[in-house]
């Protein structure tokens, strides 16, 4: 191991200043561990911050993305937690071990904005910040975890309670979508997905949707949900869109049911309709992706199942736009970088 | 007891028809019961069914009114729940025993519509709709219970697990808000009441409130909330307005807090921003008044805690209309109708 | 249909007084419907009840058995829940419909005891203690789930709030144990199944079981538990034993597990150790069954992940006798009484 | 500050080796604080550990106590959650932040047994495991928090959910159930209290109890609480004498109720009858005191509330044999020791 590393980074907000930049390998202080990075996830959110600085501050140079997966490389004072060659990812939000989200300022505290991200061959981070990856994953799935998949197991485990026989609508097939969608299977839910294509919606079977609702040939998908659930409604909706998306969802929801929140792409300001919301006692939920009990939780539950992440594409470290360019096109399921071995 | 009775209904929508008609007294069929009605309470929603036939269907004539208070008369065939001479309340939902509620076609049945109101001397009911009253309180008091006190119970107890110690937010000053108000006091609760008067706040803070804004003098009331609760915000708010009102109530919410969506004078249609509701991963639930099993609940805590309904005034049966006027400007507390001695 | 049916029924305490009786059929009263009985499933309890009348009051002469499948033949005044032709299941508790259960002089009103119990040709019941069977299931089949399958839900789902990766552990490989096993391999559990032989172990394994523990070859299944779950130990016991049983179940549970008491073959007295209770801060809850709304939740969850009752044998109407002696002797799963086709 | 200070310690189980020792001031090492402490309370439990080696294993010598109010005297590196001259109290059980107990080999580290306690002049302590003290109480006051009145608020409110209008029956009059008494009161719950004298049932009233049953004229008081709930007993019910006292408890029950189990004085094996225990579907959990985030919550609704803890004799340090000798004889409310001003 050398001194320094390679390290993305930008000086100002947009991607044209994107570059690979040689930088010192951090050392690890008290109660941290230095962390060489296998593998990094991307998600939507990334491109939000870089293309534009104004969704929340940040210094620069800035370094994006928010999931790695890695080995630890050894462990500073006082760390008892994990030993050098332990298998880790980290959780998306600093300092969040339990409980209501610790907002700072009224901002929490995620990886990749506002905090620097994690597109580096090491890092070194809080033992208290990270968690043992699944057993099952190899270090690309594990990447894949720390956001994705912990907001889809936070809305529809940790917070929505879900049983087996309820019925979950899932929104797309983004990297939280199938997450919820195999999670959802694997616990005995009927699982609705809404697609914009034919063969996404053949592949979102494949991996136990029970049905599918073509956007483009049946606009009004909440009364499709109707149809298919005898009047009744969804239980757990994820809201993938916001803005009127909102809307259709409450009126394909189910008395008690719950919308959890947490796509931006149709805007930030969501419409509520009250009078399907008060018919049905709806609830709507905004996620925050999760705590790191949620996360161990989960770790347990995909070791269990046997749940395989979908990764749409990899990406070697060096060819992180080409991923961001991916990222842009609506991928099925998600985009990997890799970072080292 | 006579075979005639009078009642109030109007023959098309708006007030110009409302009149006191001579009408049979109903007969309590298999499961029934034959209730004398002493009191009426009014809520806003009256008005709205009243001058709007638009806001939900029902069929003319039409008696308006949700909340009575009364004494069984006599009971039908299989009624074993209550006998002749028992005090009594309704619940405000028909047939919502437990658990979700029970649409039928998308809409709840409650009295004063969909389903014809209880502004009748007699009215014969389910016995599984109505519940004991509470002993402490007389029947005005009673009578103000089922839709205003329920949805203010189900919003902080039921629903929203009301600890000691929390800090609830309650906006204005009606009925539901009262309620509120006067249960998370009696409960260990910080109370803070938004109002557009000194008077109507110092009355709240003599009902328990802890502190009171002025949204005269202090528009931005959020900011007023935050200030009051180092920074946390509230980790209960009543949302009494709807539309642009809630993402002033996003904007003082603690984290993990709970809006409940009540009010819809300011819109039917509520803008939920995203960012603030992510970062308190806040959930917005809309209350729609609430099931027997939390009215039988409430009814013990009423006559434990000795709370008092606040009435704002009383009118004789033939005074309704006076009553509607009173509505309409704003009342602190509850509008009674007595309907007989 | 004639006016006379068949009744299983005795006349005294003890099964020597056990005949099949000529009876009128019963008439359908106001809100009741009247059932054609197709097939009942057996429960240790009827033994209980047939041999000692001590262990709960009840009516001479007394029809045995709880848990029946059936058709509606016609209903009764008021009825709208059900119509003729439709296939139910009964509740085991009479009018308990959500919520806690409705004691009356302390004790449960079940079937088979207090209450009169289901083996005959008809029964008329009131329509809300009924269910739509499952549509994924035969008669005999679905007779299996109102009291034993509906046992593992409640404890298991809605009292237990189960998530997937958990670790369960089920005692023995009766009719509860089974539905335990395969609802929580139905939702991403680790499930450990007791059990004094290897052939049930590995029957038990065939239906979704992860471990086995042979308790004749490992008496101390307790720290069995412990080392499988690396010493965290088990976040869910269904304890089908009781006495001291107890205390191994405590021995093996998890930081804020519960232990579900169930069984009572172990004695009515059980002996609960408070050390080990403190140090996982562990729940122990007796479970009765269930209420209407779990059981409505339940069938749509045995709809959805095709969960198969384990039938160890069924025997024909006049068998019963046969059934019994069966029951006595252990079987794995179910035993069925085919009433009539 | 000196470098030595006064501890409290034995050098072999049994009072007759305790001694006010001269022992070298702590230093507070990475992430600790040193604490001045102010005053310590006692609990039945700090008897069991002085007499009985056997009941956990510690360290010798051993200093006893759990419960401390003091104030930070200085901060070791790392450390931003206090500074000097914060007024602080210790959560019962070292690192338990949030969540379920964290055991260690099956015995989780609390103050006073298994770890040292803290009956010193100055402490080191992680900064992580203390918590504000209340503003409205004395440091005397302060200190009589962590394990009984975190006992009680965690049966009552973290784990029991208690809503006002519920019956809450408590054993006896020492610390603990004199917290439950007043946190239900605080909360609009109906309280009963047994004691076995007048005065003390008395004294129980004057602090909000609404009922008193005095156990030496009425010794089954379980059937008093029958009485007084018309026959549906108590909803929640603080176990504090354990043994056959369980099954007493049982028959108090309440549909749905919880018993928190809590005191060993009638021994470490609890007896739990299956039949009533099945009627009620009644729960038993273990309370181990609570975590962090309860103690946090608690000290929030002392403010609120304006709680005042019953101190039945403050203590000079050097007078602990006193205080031990109080303790034995059935104190009301709590033994204070002043350690320092």
């Amino acid at each position: 191991m050398t001194n320094m590393m390679k390290r993305w980074q930008i000086s100002a907000a947009g991607r044209q200043t994107l570059e690979l930049a040689d930088v010192p390998v951090p050392v690890a202080g008290p109660g941290e561990v230095l962390v060489r990075v296998k593998a990094v996830s991307l998600n939507y959110r990334d491109r939000l911050f870089l293309e534009n600085q104004g969704y929340a501050q940040f210094a620069l140079p800035f370094t994006p993305a928010s999931d790695l997966a890695g080995e630890v490389q050894g462990v500073g004072p006082g760390v008892t937690r994990f030993k050098a060659g332990d298998r880790v990812i980290n959780n998306f939000t600093a300092g969040w071990i339990d409980g209501p989200p610790p907002r700072v300022n009224g901002v929490n505290q995620s990886f990749g904005g506002p905090l620097p991200g994690v597109l580096a061959e090491y890092v070194a981070l809080p033992a208290e910040w990270l968690v043992a990856a699944p057993a099952t994953l190899d270090d690309a799935e594990a990447s894949t975890l720390p956001c994705a998949a912990l907001t889809a197991w936070t809305s529809l485990v940790e917070l929505g309670g879900l049983r087996p026989g309820e019925t979950v609508l899932v929104q797309g097939t983004g990297g939280v979508s199938l997450f919820a969608l195999q999670f959802a299977a694997a616990m005995g839910a009927e699982v609705i997905v809404t697609s914009s294509g034919e063969e996404k919606l053949e592949r979102a079977k494949a991996l136990g949707a029970t049905h599918g609702i073509n956007r483009e040939t049946t606009p009004d998908w909440a009364e499709a949900v109707l149809g298919i659930t005898s009047g009744r409604g969804a239980d757990h909706i994820l809201e993938m869109v916001g803005g009127t998306n909102l809307g259709r969802s409450m009126a394909a929801i189910a008395p008690s049911g719950r919308i959890s929140l947490i796509g931006v792409i149709g805007g930030f300001e969501s419409s509520l309709p009250s009078f399907p919301a008060f018919q049905a006692q709806a609830t709507v939920q905004a996620i925050f992706v999760g705590n790191r009990r949620g996360l161990e939780n989960m770790v347990r539950a995909v070791d269990r199942i046997g749940l395989k992440p979908v990764i749409d594409t990899q990406f070697a470290f060096a060819d992180l736009p080409d991923g961001l360019d991916r990222l842009e096109r609506g991928p099925f399921g998600k985009i990997v970088i890799r970072v080292s071995k």
